[in-house]
């Protein structure tokens, strides 16, 4: 049996709320109990950490930066402490590490460096909103963000709108929450009016809201202020 | 303001594990007080809510069945107590109710009537199989079951192939866990040598399997027996 250390998935919370409110046990525990981490941002990921309440003083942990685009020998070094015994926590600034989100490099790493991978249960706001669209959930497709140029991201609008009406699958995507109010008023102007579009934004937090309906409803009915809100957007039929 | 019930999402645990290790507290809290339940099965749905130990009798609670294919009356019927003032928990029998799971139907006519909606944070396996593949979590799609003749099924895996390697694009799909054997033995006879395919089996459960590598990898090294055991399939790059 292998003396490694593994490498636990860490989702982080979606906003501010209390941990145990969107977090099982097992992650909390879990996470308080580890030396080491490796993060998106260490700044966040010790405000994440310290609202765990852990035994060891925060300034005592191992925390080490992912970094964008990290090589293979700054992922080699990063999983050291597993290769040596350690049990390693891997941790996004919000939601689930490696879906849309950094983190999938260090997890493709330590397969192909044979340390055992456990993802912990916590928020995931692209897998909230699923739920919480009432769309089709047995086949879907998640787009990460859209082009931001004006007729690159039309056109596509329009080509996600073509395959959620052709093949019935739910079509997700993203924003940077600044540019909410310019992607819902893309959608309702590129996309067909039968389309149900949702929006799901502020997930778990108090404010969350959660909306659907066609786009020829959301042309006659606005959407409330969503700047700063992080927000999901899903097309469906 | 509206007085009208609210319809919680309640995720489901994927197997034996006690409630708190994989279900935060509003999770468990929220579910615990529902006297209202639309589910997949009813048997299932008893054992866990007993599990959660309600302060209620289990036989004192109205505990309806979604059905498949629900008709439009069915599922007005099935809301009518959040219309009337009283919360609805959605319950499918593993995992997060409309993904991969029914449910979807009874959220979009409670969409369709107004009726708030609050998504759950708990166990979902195809988030987690995707956060342990280390594949790419920007860009994914999730494919349902695939066919089940030989010929449509090898069709189907050198598309969903072909599309991994040519978009980047994680593919996601499942199987009936019985048919685990035959879905893998598929796989590894139709997709190229150089795509990486991670079988996650067991999910959240003690018997967690998770295993990434190279369809030429998994060719000379076989996989343990995963019958009965629930599985979620990736291919990426």
């Amino acid at each position: 049996m292998s003396k490694d250390g593994t490498l636990y998935l860490v989702p982080n919370l979606l906003g501010v709320v209390a941990p145990p409110e969107v977090l099982p046990l097992r992650t909390i525990e879990t996470a308080r109990r580890l030396d080491h981490w490796v993060v998106e941002t260490p700044k966040a990921a010790r405000a994440f950490i310290k609202s765990l309440s852990p035994p060891q003083a925060i300034a005592a942990l191992d925390i080490r930066e992912l970094g964008q685009a990290p090589a293979p020998a700054h992922l080699k070094s990063l999983l050291a402490p597993a290769l040596a015994g350690s049990d390693i926590g891997l941790l996004s600034d919000a939601g689930c590490p490696g879906v849309a989100d950094p983190g999938a490099a260090l997890v493709a790493a330590a397969h192909a460096a044979g340390i055992r991978i456990a993802p912990l249960v916590g928020p995931s706001a692209l897998l909230l909103a699923l739920m919480a669209s009432g769309m089709n959930g047995q086949t879907f497709a998640f787009h990460g963000y859209l082009p931001i140029k004006t007729e690159a991201r039309a056109q596509r609008l329009r080509a996600l709108d073509d395959k959620a009406t052709q093949s019935g699958a739910t079509q997700l995507f993203i924003e940077t929450p600044y540019r909410n109010a310019a992607m819902i008023a893309a959608v309702l102007t590129h996309c067909r009016r039968e389309t149900q579009f949702c929006v799901a934004a502020d997930l778990t937090l108090k404010s969350e809201w959660i909306t659907r309906r066609t786009i020829a409803s959301w042309r006659k009915e606005s959407a409330p202020p969503l700047d700063k809100r992080p927000a999901v957007f899903l097309l469906g039929t």
